[in-house]
């Protein structure tokens, strides 16, 4: 139903109020004189795909950042906009649904209006499929008036991620050069800004007018890396689960007789999993990069969770909240290959009913050992980039299954003392995806809509808007654009599904970093988490008073500003400079030469491809 | 873990804030002088029912109506209360956890030690069983503190949520006795306030002086009639999984590819499923009682939702929400025969292995017709009220699985032309259940806490807290007492589960009416909510600004106002009497009876017990 698309509705009284919040613009973005700073030309972050990178992204390989300053700052070298022409841009949601995706085309339309009234924004009308097919509605106030601070994608809908192959290529740069546009906004999250990448570069290639942006828009909170912070979406998907592990720990708690296994959102990435346990203090989350990590098979993952319930029962516990990232599934050695098998069956055109027939020898006794209901879950039809349909698959089910026969087991065999082991469980799934958007993700997606005008201003191909020391108020924001190309890297191998991408430059998912913040934060304490029911409750989503300023405890424990680092080690080198000035003393020149010799001497170990120590982010 | 109930605990900053929100008393309760009027002796609203209740309750039955009224407020033969001596009370959670739950405790609190600081308030720990055992936990300021407007019952937990055996109502009577209790405050739905009323009779019969009050706590909604406008958690509930709904929907026409089938909890009633169709506007609900009413099988609805969903093609949508109570299985005549014949053969000892072989023809048929995983959960122990593990049975896999066959199968026959039919499911259940509770929840909560105490200080036994006038400010909230047996009736049949209580007298659990006005303002919008995606999003339960004072649909649609009415009955009747004294004329006296006679002549035939048009609420 297109027609339905950017109709007006009838709003409930808080969306009502909702939709009158107007996030506030960083002074570096205020007023229609805008300086932007250029950095260095940039690199990747993984040295030794950055020969392969620069190879396949000539025209948009090595750009430099970009910071937008306030009209009043005193930069020298910065280039000072302050004319307008009319533009026409394009915007499409690429990704999946997100809250804060609306905002984005909002901050998007308010940035082009206010500096020319005359400019037009066009959205694209469900999703990649609109864009080929080039069919557009006009936003205007009208338009986006019921959709401000709203979540959904449906003011303009979505269909395929996917802008890839020549065919799809080819239409939208014929949409674009019919639709006579200057720029066109891509809101997605990695898969959706790859192929914005290389988009760019086959319209610089082309001599295509029209710049190519990206935002980063995935509640999945795995778009994430020197420039981005945290993706749009992220910050609401994580407080909607929060609330509703939070409700469940108070259930197990006052009744003390289930324990509930609970499968989160996230795909490949346990971001949203860490996220919620530490807003929440489940007793247990099994995080899939330490089961990649430690390669923990699913009877490891059983013993751990019965070792928890035949302790807690020691402790006459008999209640508990285990948390799951839908991504297990994957992370697991066997059933990752047991599900490479199968996919490789599919490929080869063998029929749903047949594939358990044509295992290996070793994959068909796993798959006969596991109980039908998964069986037949990890048969569905794998998914565009080739993973499993990980939302259909049951692991809660799995695991609740495997621990109360283990548990039975050690009953029987007298180890086990305690009472009956109860679970129930529970998927959150797609409840969270349509939510409200948290205060964090209408200001987010707002100004990264704001940039993106900018980026387009300055005349920009290839870049991404990013925010950064976003942890701060969003006054004290950094705005700037960096290259979709540095955000890349090859991977030679892979753990867990996307082997398409093996050996091509693409924007990867972040997993949960083992050496993190976030993750340090949840180790120290997952002792106590585990044993003393010490769950906490941040309730539900909140607009105004207590918790409506709160972000996540991710984003809060990371120190990332990374852009802030770069500037200042610009101030740090024009500094050294200043010292170090023709005149100055044969001492002092002694000593920078020195110190600086040493400092290179450690970048080049440290940037070598053969660095070991080097952990991309 | 006994030991760790009632502990202060680390709150969120959302939580703290909520834990200073104080409720009002409305103004009957302010200050410690209380005036009770009482009504006229009651009777029950089933005339057929009468004599059985009268005869098994002869001290607890027919007593008053009981109104709290200001202090000041004038009416003759009220009674007034100023002294309020030392007083020892005992609180038990006994039925599922609601939110709002601990403000029972809470008001309850504060009323007794407003009244006189040296009585005394001991919560029962561990539920029904810390009841039978004694154990208890003084209730002081330090233990409420973190308490205070926060969901659960881990202030003192829940365990079977029932005092029935002749060994329980003993343990309770010496526990009583032992702690020297001059009032049991009993917390729960149907079956707790059920066991509270045959508890009081008995306390009556031994002449103890422990008086029994009842509140109404069940977030099913369920305990609801002339004296209950609804009860406490209900709002909570509703809201959390409207939110949870809306959020569904909104990524249904985001995304515009499935159909989401949702099961929401709220057992034999479909009270919650129905706020929330008001709530939210999904494209459909089966509602328990329809399908009852209606005596529709398993393939009736399955049809229904498949004309729905061509309906939609269609219009080229193929994307929905659909909405199942988790009563549904048993309102299905077919499910529920099935269902009655396993709980048959469990009773008589079979073990789950064999039930399926020693099934009847026609329920063997039915059972191999249906999908494994349906299987397996109709075989799960019945509860202890002999209905199935409503909480475990996913109808909505099963429905979800039959649509997609039918559409299937019209699909081969060309009768469906759309595209593929895709169902995710979502069970929607526990993760409401510990919800922080909404501002009504926690002004009902306290006030109903605040309300028991007057009803001990004025000497009643066996009866309710209530509360009407409901849908108004709590400061025109009118706060009485009505005797636990005129709620109770007697079902000489049954359709649905509880067969076990038939022909014994009860509080009933209440279902949808299909002649009430909720029910009406559903059917009067279902064709537009099927048809046009006119989804409503009241977001996350507020606390502050917009919505946060938003009371359910149900509520506020149905004008209840019971007590209200039979006040206001009296003052007719007073006023008849003011104007036929005895002196006043011929005329005026004819006139009277004339119309009294009718008036008597009516009501009698209405509450005659073969009057077929009386519905009990």
């Amino acid at each position: 139903m297109d027609s339905d698309y950017g109709v007006p509705r009838e709003l409930s009284d808080l969306q009502k109020k909702r939709a009158e919040y107007h996030p506030e613009i960083p002074p570096c973005l205020q007023g229609t004189t805008v300086r932007v700073e250029f950095g260095d030309r940039t690199t990747t972050s993984d040295p030794s795909s950055d020969h392969v990178i620069r190879r396949l992204f000539p025209h948009t390989y090595g750009q430099p950042l970009a910071h937008f300053l306030r009209a009043t700052a005193k930069v020298a070298d910065a280039q000072i906009i302050t004319e307008h022409p009319i533009v026409r841009v394009g915007v499409v949601f690429c990704g999946r649904q997100s809250p804060g995706g609306h905002n984005v085309v909002w901050g998007l339309y308010n940035a082009i209006k206010i500096h020319n009234t005359n400019s037009t924004l066009l959205g694209f009308v469900g999703g990649t499929e609109g864009l080929f097919a080039q069919k557009t509605l006009e936003i205007t106030e009208d338009v986006v008036s019921t959709y401000k601070n709203q979540g959904g994608y449906d003011l303009l809908g979505r269909t395929k991620d996917q802008i890839r192959t020549s065919e799809q290529v080819n239409a939208t740069l014929i949409a674009c050069r019919s639709l006579r546009l200057d720029g066109l906004v891509i809101i997605g999250g990695v898969t959706s800004n790859t192929d914005a990448a290389h988009l760019a570069e086959i319209f610089a290639v082309a001599k295509s007018p029209t710049k190519v942006v990206g935002v980063p828009v995935t509640l999945n909170g795995d778009l994430k890396n020197q420039f981005v912070e945290t993706s749009v979406g992220f910050d609401t998907i994580s407080k909607v689960n929060s609330q509703l592990i939070s409700n469940v720990c108070t259930d197990a708690l006052s009744a003390e007789k289930y324990y509930y296994f609970i499968r989160l959102m996230g795909r490949k990435a346990s971001h949203v999993a860490l996220e919620c346990t530490l807003q929440s203090h489940p007793n247990l989350v099994i995080l899939g990069e330490e089961v990649a990590a430690y390669k923990l098979t699913i009877f490891d993952i059983t013993k751990q969770i019965c070792d928890a319930v035949q302790a807690r029962a020691e402790q006459d516990k008999y209640h508990g909240v285990v948390l799951i990232p839908e991504g297990l599934v994957e992370s697991i050695p066997e059933l990752y290959a047991l599900l490479q098998e199968i996919n490789v069956l599919y490929k080869q055109g063998v029929s749903v009913d047949n594939i358990s027939t044509q295992l290996s020898p070793w994959a068909s006794a796993l798959f006969e050992f596991l109980p039908p209901f998964i069986r037949r879950q990890l048969l569905l039809i794998p998914e565009s980039d080739d993973s499993a349909q990980l939302s259909q698959i049951e692991m809660e089910k799995l695991l609740a299954q495997l621990v109360e026969t283990e548990i039975n087991k050690r009953m029987k065999e007298g180890t086990y003392k305690g009472k009956k082991f109860n679970a129930i469980c529970h998927f959150f799934g797609y409840q969270a995806r349509g939510s409200l958007p948290s205060k964090f993700d209408c200001d987010y997606g707002y100004v990264l809509g704001y940039i993106c005008y900018h980026i387009l201003a300055a005349g920009l191909n290839g870049y991404m808007a990013t925010i950064t020391n976003l942890k701060n108020p969003s006054n004290k924001w950094r705005c700037g654009a960096a290259p979709l190309t540095a955000m890349m890297t090859i991977k030679r191998w892979a753990r867990g599904p996307g082997a398409s991408s093996i050996g091509k430059p693409a924007i990867h998912p972040v997993t949960v970093d083992l050496k993190g913040k976030a993750y340090e934060l949840w180790r120290q304490n997952a002792a106590k988490f585990l044993m003393d029911d010490i769950y906490r409750n941040p309730g539900p989503l909140q607009f105004d008073g207590a918790g409506c300023d709160a972000k996540t405890i991710t984003l809060c424990v990371e120190d990332q500003d990374y852009m802030g680092r770069i500037k200042k080690l610009q101030e740090y080198l024009d500094k050294v400079k200043s010292f170090v000035k023709p005149g100055c003393s044969q001492d002092v020149l002694k000593a920078a030469l020195s110190s600086m010799a040493s400092v290179t001497d450690v970048l080049s170990v440290m940037t070598s491809p053969s660095f070991t120590g080097h952990t991309p982010m």
